[in-house]
């Protein structure tokens, strides 16, 4: 099972990965059958890596920074705080989501929920 | 199904109950068939009121502080970062940890999770 260095350095990879990688990139941290919920309660719960991949593909191009501002590791599941700054070039946002991970047996992300709502979005 | 000001509210009154309040008090905002994991791997996962209200009776007599840091709410569930004060007369201790809590179509908590480790705490 993994352990809270790999989680650590799973949750800080997604996150570099986010602002500066490919949505293969990012896919790759997931399992095959992994489960993304981004935001929570947004009607949409993304099932399995390829779409998964068409998830982050859509924001792939947009140039963004993220800094992690609080991680807890417990068991086989992270939970983080951090800060997504988005650059449209004339504007930008920030969110500010909690994201909890839960890792499989290999390491893998097997399960992403994002806690935000529009509400927490800050217009730059 | 509970609205953003639901889920706030019971959020802010579950960390008053948490400093000020009783087992019962806490155990009342529930479910009848709730879980509760603190900390999630922690091994224990606590079924039902009954077992809910007797986890807490384990720290209601300790003194302590809470102060929520930030809180996310998206859809029917809640994700948010607190500080927990505990004073033991001659030492003390501080937790921060994430955590997740679903509700139900009355209102009632369904399912809390708390992500923190002996590693985040801070001894005073």
């Amino acid at each position: 099972m993994p352990n809270v260095e790999h989680i650590t350095q799973t949750v800080n990879r997604y996150l570099e990965l986010v602002a500066n990688g490919s949505a293969d990139e990012i896919a790759e941290l997931y399992a095959d059958d992994a489960t993304v919920e981004d935001p929570v309660g947004g009607g949409e719960v993304h099932i399995g890596r390829a779409a998964i991949r068409g998830f982050y593909a859509n924001v792939e191009n947009i140039k963004s920074k993220t800094e992690l501002v609080t991680l807890r590791v417990a068991g086989h599941e992270a939970a983080f705080h951090f800060r997504l700054t988005l650059d449209f070039g004339n504007s930008g946002m920030r969110i500010e989501p909690i994201d909890v991970m839960v890792f499989d047996a290999d390491g893998k992300i097997s399960a992403m929920k994002a806690y935000w709502s529009p509400a927490d979005t800050v217009k730059l």
